[in-house]
């Protein structure tokens, strides 16, 4: 990506085949603000257009993820006018974080959480829709908002589709706040590292994964794991067929078997791919 | 609740900001009769009706939750003239405790299942409709239908629901029967308690968190869960954005976001609500 | 099954109640051909016919289950004209294998998958279609094909059917290799044993509970699991409500009911049966 877009809630580095998105507004914890919303997808529709970026890792500043909404949009959607319906500066703000959620859902690239400290409203749903999600040992997970007399609105469907109903209806219904080893075991995140260490550690090993796996292989495999559930299963595996026989007889296909058969790494496994 | 509905199979009390409803015929292990049901069903209408009920709390009398459907209901239909299709008396038994089992899956209001000794058959549905399950040291949970002869044809859907098809097909197909832990590692309770002591303290916990969370958006956030997945997810979070912005602006969110700038509990935490 | 099958990759032996299927071909780890696959699907076809086989043990020869699909059969399609879309060689291959799946899913059969060693690609998939998997102390699990330059087509659906979206996306993007003990707490297998004692001994457990559910019960209830998500729940359970009713009155819930009083087993928990 030769021109990073400027972003002034993120930092946007290069982290081996992965762009690293780092929320930072550490004053606040990285609340989530709607310029940050904003930059977020920006980001996501700048990486969609350079094959380089085979990943993206979301993490943030100051030793926490993201704790929520913030404050001073909410304040300022009180203080416009209430609009009819989708006119309602409160409609909009919340249905751009959502749109935001999905965007980076269905990203064709693996999207890594690297969860610390407060990953609490909005921010526990952007760790939901991470293809992997490492909690630090510090990391805390909710969903306040019935609390505030307020709904989990763009935020628990995520969670559904994360844990499903059962565990979901627990912690949303009774505003539950839970660490790194609950949060793994029912599935939120997939590892959990006891050590700031640990946690690069993890990265690192994520990252080299990334690395051996082909990308466009990669992003068509991604695009079915969504679609389960939403079609047929027979016009889902018939379509699927026709993905792998022409992703064998592609380039990726082609390279992936002779390298197989040469015994030698795959050119997209290489540090200069 | 100043008129509590008058029940023969269930004792219900105030706990808290809960109904106690306590399933009553420990003589059959408080095996589900036709009058059991019936009595459910209009105990949960009720609650529908008494803002003050924010919780409703179901365990059993004598040690055990419920042991399943009556025997003697089993013989009367028996004894009855065989009716066609659903006239069948069977059919009518059968397809009226589903009825109050999607009912109590459905209720706005935050449900706990407090299961101990046996949780068999519909009494292993009715714990798989709750938000939050307890497991007593003594609860055993099984489907125990196809040992009979018989399917458990308004529970295994509701098992799926719960835990999904993997852990469904096993749990269903062979018949187990499974102690707490094991039903904990499967999402069917979310909590075991090691003693009496310890059931207690997670039900009086349960229950101090359903005091902090706002009753109005609690209600609407379960009413969203229940909708992930039978809808498109777009359509669902433009209308969960209309909610949010109806919630901030009602007397929940304007008193939540007050409370909360001034450092105090909300209205609804107080011990008057 | 007077008339077994002639099978040229494919073991078959009588274990009790059980029809056992073992996968032959050592040398190559039993890598699925085409052969492999059409045995397969003639084999589950015929056992719908026997009333004698209630279940279906699927296992490998040599210490592996099935280390995925045959290299040769890539080579040959490779070698073919390539075709148009649904004609091409590759789109035949790939496909007839994901029929074959399909088939095993919806077995009317309890089907259970014993695995050890290689349990990889099309391995993988058809272990995520048993009703129970049990884990060898040698087993490892993993979908490689995008480290191939391919895509998990057939597969990947099935794997997130088995353990949902969120572990499904980590396992196949990053190309993951895991252990019987991963593959249980995600739930690919239901239970993990240390030696091959113990799998023997798990695997006869399973088929002790086989012989105590009633064979047209299981089948029933097997059909109804698969429904779930599928059709509205107040459809589904008015139709499972109108199978309770034929269940209780036909053989197997009059036997059942019987047995039951009379405190014996019914019938088909007979070694004659």
């Amino acid at each position: 990506m030769e021109h990073l877009p400027h972003c002034e809630t993120l930092l946007l580095e290069r982290n081996g085949p992965a762009l690293q998105v780092t929320l930072n507004r550490p004053e606040v914890r990285n609340a989530m603000s709607l310029q940050m919303v904003a930059e977020l997808a920006t980001v996501f529709t700048r990486v969609e257009q350079d094959p380089t970026m085979r990943a993206v890792v979301i993490r943030g500043a100051g030793g926490h993820f993201c704790a929520g909404g913030d404050i001073r949009d909410m304040a300022g959607a009180r203080g416009q006018q209430a609009g009819e319906g989708r006119n309602d500066p409160f409609y909009q703000l919340n249905r751009a974080f959502g749109q935001m959620i999905q965007q980076v859902n269905e990203s064709s690239r693996i999207v890594i959480a690297v969860t610390e400290g407060a990953v609490m409203g909005g921010g526990f749903g952007l760790a939901c829709v991470s293809d992997l999600a490492i909690a630090g040992p510090t990391a805390k997970f909710g969903m306040p908002e019935t609390s505030l007399g307020v709904i989990p609105a763009q935020i628990a469907p995520f969670v559904v589709e994360r844990i499903g109903l059962t565990q979901a209806r627990r912690l949303a219904l009774l505003g539950l706040r839970i660490d790194g080893a609950e949060a793994c075991s029912l599935g939120i995140v997939h590892q959990v590292a006891e050590s700031e260490e640990q946690l690069t550690g993890m990265l690192g090993q994520a990252l080299d994964r990334v690395r051996l796996c082909a990308p466009n292989a990669t992003a068509e495999t991604k695009a079915l794991l969504h679609r389960v559930g939403h079609e047929p299963m027979n016009q889902l595996l018939d379509s699927a067929a026709e993905k792998f026989a022409a992703a064998i007889r592609g380039p990726e296909g082609t390279e992936g078997t002779l390298a197989f058969m040469q015994k030698r790494p795959p050119i997209w496994a290489g540090n200069d791919y």
